[in-house]
């Protein structure tokens, strides 16, 4: 694709804009939309709904949170594999040609005009809009707490994973150690930096949208089993929204 | 002024966006033009052109950077006094009621809608701007060292200032002690952490624009009495230019 055509931009979705919480729920792995540009990126039908394109159950579970918390949500309109919001521009996994055990034809071997023209419509438009939503609260005077709300697959290259309830951190992990404590006796497997941490690189929006504003912040990734049906999503925010409330009290 | 009005955005000015040189050079306090909107926020001529409208020198000698390091330049194209660009939408610098030993007329009692008009004019237009170049240059896969100037007046609240160099870091110190050591034997009074440190707040860029992309990060501060005139500004850029390269040549 030509540098010289106008790029059309994505910015994040934010629903429930004025909602009184302070918990902003983030979710970086919405959709599994592609935008025409992109085709299939030479996936299979198959692979364009399952847990490389996004998270499965997140969007859902996030709404549900919301809705519980009366809090704002902010998602990504676009499939992690075109751009994937939670990585820099020079990770890996930002434009990833391969997830898990499937290579992504479409994006191997990518011009770095190519790079930029993803950049520019999905990466930067994201980002642009959460710092609006972040900067509007605390030029407000309102608090802003920053929640992401992740799932994974219940097998990773063949292997269950046991955990339920990822609670991850990065650099401030005082939200991360408030969850954890108030999820305790909530049933679920809770594991602290579970399946993933801080040093496989999934806490680029933790350290974009809220380490430089001083926020409470934390990432929570659920296996996407559990959220795999309306009813699952809504049991599953049943049972994570007083707890997300509690541990939230803490913070002024 | 209402909220229904279209807001005027005044995004960085980027100079020599394309310069080769790793070094990506931020000027916060470039500038000390208001905008007509906000007339003179009630304070007299003589203080529109001083520091606390700006930082003097800093711009020019930035300019002399970029030029000798062939690097790009990003600036602030409106007075602090308007909307520190160096300062997070809730800090009380931000839209500051009162500079050194003056009361800013104009900044006291904003109401929350004209706290946000500034935050979209000014804050996140030029933050934008930045990530904007930032991402670029991962994109494109070259390298980013943030290195922000600034000037401080020589006599604060009456007390003379012996620092003639302040080099100032955040949490990654690696570049301030990098500049530190390069800067041994140059002539200069320098210190780090002086007149200002990251516990003063004055470290906003670097946690916003460089530590979320691991990217190495200083911030310069000059006394503006020997940045007074073109060739303050001039002998000055050939003394640190030499010295950045030298610090920077150390980090890929």
């Amino acid at each position: 694709m030509s540098g010289q055509e106008r790029v059309v931009r994505y910015p994040a979705s934010v629903e429930h804009a004025d909602a009184p919480s302070p918990v902003l729920l983030v979710c970086e792995h919405a959709s599994n939309v592609i935008p025409a540009d992109w085709g299939t990126l030479g996936l299979a039908g198959g692979l364009l709904t399952s847990h490389i394109a996004w998270d499965p159950g997140a969007l859902g579970l996030a709404r549900a949170l919301a809705q519980r918390l009366d809090a704002t949500l902010a998602h990504a309109p676009v499939s992690r594999l075109v751009y994937d919001c939670n990585r820099p521009p020079d990770a890996a996994g930002a434009m990833t040609t391969r997830s898990e055990m499937h290579d992504v034809p479409g994006n191997t071997g990518l011009t770095a005009a190519e790079k930029l023209r993803r950049v520019t419509a999905v990466y930067l438009p994201f980002h642009d809009t959460l710092h609006g939503v972040i900067a509007d609260r605390l030029a407000r005077g309102r608090p802003a707490v920053i929640v992401t709300v992740h799932s994974f697959t219940p097998t990773w290259f063949g292997v269950p994973r046991l955990v339920e309830l990822g609670v991850i951190h990065d650099t401030d992990a005082r939200l991360a150690h408030a969850v954890v404590a108030a999820a305790e006796g909530c049933g679920l497997n809770v594991q602290l930096n579970a399946p993933y941490s801080a040093s496989d690189d999934v806490t680029h929006t933790l350290k974009l949208q809220a380490l430089p504003y001083g926020l409470a912040n934390v990432m929570l990734e659920v296996r996407n089993d559990l959220i795999a049906t309306q009813a699952g999503e809504a049991a599953m925010a049943d049972r994570l929204a007083p707890i997300i409330t509690r541990a939230v009290a803490q913070f002024p």
